[in-house]
């Protein structure tokens, strides 16, 4: 079985972000507590989907609250392990891997730390293949497995527990309150399946994927390629312009940041415009008047020299950057899907999803 | 065994209105809740203390959250129970009896309610004696047990479990702000501990001197006695002031209703000033500028004419009120207790306890 080792974090922190799409807050704590766990001695294996038993007890783990929180909030580092025990102990049974709701930004780290503190697996997979800003924005929700049985807990020692809850909607406001009383963050266990059923609803080899877009970028500094066309040329991706941020529009609103980001097109996209919406993660590329990439798909913006992810957070004006896009797995594309990750339900009324094409290799 | 029969419930809504000290919500719509469960043949035995089996599980019920909130959104009325099956379950045990953490207004009927539906007895005593404005003022919590486990439940079927927290201050802010994110209400199931226990830490006799201030008004009625009078007769009070309000200052602060009331005497009382302030209870009369009764000790405002108590949110200038002070319980009025429920824990740091004389047969 493949075990994540230190080089791999550094590459999951980097490509993690790009599958963040501008959200899903920074991985780089999470990535340094993973490797004092390294350190320690502990290990990281990683489990392909299909090498998962089916009758495995799999827990999904992540951090839910405001990312910007965390920045100054320090997670005290056994907060998921908590949560965990909580729906353990109602199960009456361990986990046997764990697997990351969301790959996008700092929740990439999160099952990998638990497991190393847990001492089990980390599925190769994750239920978005992305971030998303909403908890029930979940593979294994849209695939029939609610959130609950599930457990809050805070740095101080706090678990809270939803045996059920009416909605998965409900779900996410409840839990929501909770991790601004518990002070903007928490660490959560949710959604305990099976291993047949992760094996249906889980976005596969998303960790490797990760791994994969940051060695891009870490590979490009060591052989002075174009770091944008190796992610692209690797994972599939359309590079929609290159381009200087002319105009910035950035508030919170409801908890959410959102805005609006245009752009000017640089070298050979002299003379294009084009504009970038965002709740949280970017949420669809405009160009003449037309929508050409949305969500479920990931809109990206990159550094333009280095290739490394930029956050909605660091955004600034006259930034030079390069936006790409990337295809979503299928299983975020059906009808199911889409009436909950698709651009109705960001309330893009008009947009009609047109799927970018996907590599027959991916 | 006493049964608390359909009377006792017209008497319990008056008396626990008047323990409720001006907060502590509307106990009109539980009381018609209890009535409906009595037509329906279902019977709410009520258990003296000393009747309480050392080895019985009880569990405290009741309602948290904004009372006003009450008056428009209705509860479903299996909230609390929903709640006790939460913690019953965790416990692998039912309870034996039930008890109100708050006999002040709306929160004395719910554990009749419960019981009913349960079909278990309640519990003659609470955790009060009266009305206070947040969960952790409970004598069970005062006295070494903590509110945890702990469930809230709303009208929908969402059920959230506190199994443990780090302090009754961390379970009060978070069980708020889930109440907040049900709506504004939710029923709790609090503070599961033993008959042995239940006996040193309740305030006893509690529903019965309810329901006994609740006849001595309807029977001032009757017999065309000074209401006031006979309540402060029967349960050992003193007629503070019979007067106008002539100032009334509320507003909102931090969710509470806050504020301050002046009175002018009248009557016997001619010539007088006063004032009462206010957090959803009310906490000190003041008179030529000395607090004459204040936290824990009982101030509460009655109509004039009947004796029916006035909570804050129905003050109004030009109301013909009396002023009253009952003595709290000895439980109350400990260091461990004041701490927590005395002036000082209200802010009002300058004013030294001094408890009102308690008649020898209370």
């Amino acid at each position: 079985m493949r075990e994540i080792v230190a080089e791999d974090l550094e590459a999951l922190a980097i490509g993690a972000g790009i599958l963040g799409t501008g959200g899903g807050g920074n991985p780089y704590i999470g990535k340094l507590r993973c490797l004092e766990e390294l350190k320690k001695g502990r290990r990281i294996p990683l489990l392909a989907l299909d090498a998962l038993d089916d009758e495995a007890f799999v827990v999904s783990v992540g951090g839910i609250g405001a990312p910007i929180v965390g920045i100054e909030k320090f997670e005290e580092g056994e907060e998921c392990l908590r949560a965990l025990r909580a729906v353990e102990e109602f199960f009456g049974r361990k986990a046997d891997a764990l697997i990351a709701a969301e790959i996008g930004g700092g929740n990439s780290m999160e099952p990998l730390l638990t497991a190393a503190q847990a001492g089990v697996a980390v599925v190769d997979g994750d239920g978005m293949g992305r971030a998303f800003p909403e908890m029930q924005m979940v593979t294994f929700s849209i695939y029939g497995r609610p959130s609950t049985p599930a457990a809050l807990a805070d740095e101080k020692g706090n678990v809270v527990f939803y045996r059920s809850t009416a909605s998965e909607q409900d779900f996410e406001r409840l839990a929501r309150s909770t991790a601004v009383a518990m002070g903007g963050t928490a660490g959560s266990a949710t959604a305990p399946m099976s291993g047949q059923f992760v094996k249906t609803a889980a976005v596969p080899g998303t960790v490797t994927q990760a791994i994969n877009l940051g060695y891009a970028v870490l590979d490009a500094a060591r052989q002075r390629k174009d770091p944008v066309d190796l992610i692209c040329e690797r994972e599939g991706g359309v590079r929609l312009m290159d381009a200087k941020i002319i105009d910035l529009k950035r508030h919170l609103k409801g908890g959410f940041a959102v805005g609006e980001i245009r752009f000017e097109g640089m070298g050979t996209f002299s003379g294009q415009t084009a504009s970038v919406i965002f709740q949280n993660e970017f949420l669809s590329f405009e160009q003449d008047g037309a929508v050409r990439v949305c969500v479920p798909d990931l809109v990206i913006i990159l550094e333009l020299d280095t290739g490394r992810p930029i956050t909605t957070e660091v955004l600034r004006f006259g930034q030079r950057v390069a936006v790409i896009a990337l295809p979503c797995h299928p299983l975020l594309r059906t009808p199911e899907a889409l009436a909950v990750v698709g651009p109705k339900a960001f309330g893009l009324g008009s947009v009609e999803f047109q799927p970018l094409p996907r590599p027959t290799w991916l």
